[in-house]
């Protein structure tokens, strides 16, 4: 999507033609920062710091980090080593670990001397695959956005903008581009539907406030920053149309493992019957998993609940900490939506019954024999 | 309640006799400043600015505004300007008026030359009945704890700790003494029952990470702190025996205004069959109102959710901007949680049902004839 005019992405190969390109997603808002990554090391660090994030996201790295594993020692042993090395980085988003098998799957069956063309060159088809998908994605959801509008028009509704309310970052930042949750949300804003979307800040790591907020305001499209705490009330004031968030895995029944919240936002939902919509590329469905009580909730530093990140007066970044000395805090990343609570999964193919027969509606290969 | 073994009131008469002692809680938890409020002015504004809030010391730092007022003059006029000045700080809380019409109400009927020392004495008195009434609320709650704490022992839980979540700052700093919600939690942990407490962080102004974390603490009560978004996901995993809030306004059918969030958490409550209870004295009722859609619900300062202020390295307390320059946001104070979703009301009288009928029950006086 674009920046101030100039159209991104999150990740591409640089001048030079090897170098792997990011946007320093920590850095986010304050400053525009490319790094160039050069080795797997940097890859892995990438993903474990949060430079880079978002399920599809992380996945495309983990593809550029076997490229750049492959380059400095493309035997058997080192792939696997790099292998290791990146899907330990993030335990809960499935696609990493989808990424990392399908590329090293094509270099298995690749003489060493030219995997480190086969490793690009399939990274490259797994970004340029994504946007691709996310655009599907945003294609769909853009349908339900179209019909809200229309229904709020036929109404007769003095403010026909359809709101929707939607947590944490799954814009073009969390993908390679177009984003899943936000990919309708851009596709209805170019085809002009009016439209404004209510950002929950998305704590601890605030996604919502720093990137949701940074790309929405840099692409011009309507939006309301809210705490976390608001978004039920918004609700039951008849202020939201529909929720739609992300994913980091859904689970072969259509339970919805995606940041810590998601939940309170789909019991809310369910309770003043607004459309609670969760939208995801192919990538991110763990068919392995009969449902999502079985999905690792990754723990992270609760230095993120008990510190802060902003920009002070003086321009400079500072971190300060909220809370009396030596609280003690727990910080769960993810949590379960179970699949009763989604009124639908948008996926690049279609929307669908959060259920497994409505998976496989979509993707009947993927029925057991 | 303690701190650091010593006992506090949040609000009381300095040792001048007549200046009114708050501590300010806008520097918690960083400094402990005691302030002393010397004009109706400045009771006023420690209101507004949230020097001192929690509806029950809102109401009492009120009454004593108005003994601040009658120093200064003690005519009908000008306690009326003061009565206004007062009640127009926080729009939400109902204890506040409450407070005002009483203590206005027994000024009406005293001579103007006693109204100082009659102002003075209707304010203690309402401080005490607080105390007083808080102390019966955690006694009520213990009631609850302690049967929690032997269901889990009698079923032979490896862990019987009782573990609770609360919302925000109903503590021994929101009222006089003791608390509401916290109450039942102070009087159960001295009594002996081993219990934990879920602290949800309550964005954005985070008495939950400055306010409940610190009093918790200085008490010695065991607790972890929680991003608002994380309740939902323990509550899932039976993790949560028990929520109890606070509330600043609770209508005639049962309806509970509260801080912004504690519906989601009611909804998930719900979702979980987990018990949701609200801790009141009886002036936060307002028998007037037939159901929360009529609350007013304030709207505060955006710039409470794009900036967050704590302790920087350097000890120096720091305001920083989370969001990027120009974010467009929204702040509700408040929600109201719908009576069908609060498992009962704690008040001084008892546990009642979130319904008229129960509310009733403990204030017969309040039927209508």
């Amino acid at each position: 999507m674009k920046v101030d005019g100039r159209h991104y992405r999150s990740i591409w190969v640089g001048d030079d033609g090897w170098s792997v390109a990011i946007i320093d997603q920590t850095r986010l808002p304050y400053d525009f920062v490319v790094l160039h990554l050069t080795t797997v090391a940097a890859a892995a660090q990438a993903i474990k710091t949060m430079q880079v994030r978002g399920a599809p996201l992380i996945g495309a790295c983990g593809a550029y980090g076997l490229a750049l594993a492959a380059r400095a020692d493309a035997s058997d042993a080192a792939l696997d080593r790099a292998y290791e090395q990146l899907v330990q980085t993030r335990p809960t988003a499935i696609n990493l670990k989808w990424a990392l098998d399908d590329v090293r799957g094509v270099l298995k069956n690749t003489p060493p001397d030219r995997r480190v063309a086969a490793a690009y060159r399939r990274a490259a088809e797994i970004c340029d695959d994504d946007v691709a998908t996310c655009r599907a994605i945003g294609e769909r959801a853009t349908g339900l956005i179209a019909a809200a509008w229309h229904r709020k028009n036929d109404a007769g509704q003095p403010d026909p903008r359809v709101q929707v309310l939607t947590h944490c970052n799954a814009g073009w930042l969390a993908t390679v581009d177009w984003g899943t949750a936000l990919a309708g949300i851009y596709v209805a804003h170019d085809e002009g539907i009016p439209l404004h979307v209510w950002v929950d800040e998305t704590r601890p790591r605030n996604q919502g406030a720093s990137l949701t907020a940074w790309e929405l305001g840099r692409h011009g499209v309507p939006f309301t920053l809210i705490p976390d705490n608001a978004g039920g009330h918004l609700m039951q004031r008849g202020q939201v149309d529909l929720c739609i968030v992300g994913t980091d895995r859904t689970t072969r029944n259509g339970d919805v493992c995606n940041k810590i919240g998601t939940y309170l936002k789909a019991a809310a939902a369910k309770d003043n019957d607004v459309p609670f919509y969760v939208a995801l590329p192919h990538s991110t469905i763990d068919w392995s998993l009969a449902d999502g009580r079985a999905i690792p909730i990754e723990q992270r530093d609760v230095r993120e609940v008990t510190h802060m990140t902003g920009r002070a007066d003086d321009g400079s970044i500072r971190t300060v900490q909220i809370t009396p000395d030596g609280t003690p805090a727990a910080n769960f990343a993810f949590d379960v939506t179970p699949a009763r609570l989604v009124s639908g999964l948008i996926t690049e193919r279609g929307v669908c019954a959060a259920s497994e027969q409505g998976l496989l509606g979509l993707y009947p290969e993927r029925a057991k024999r």
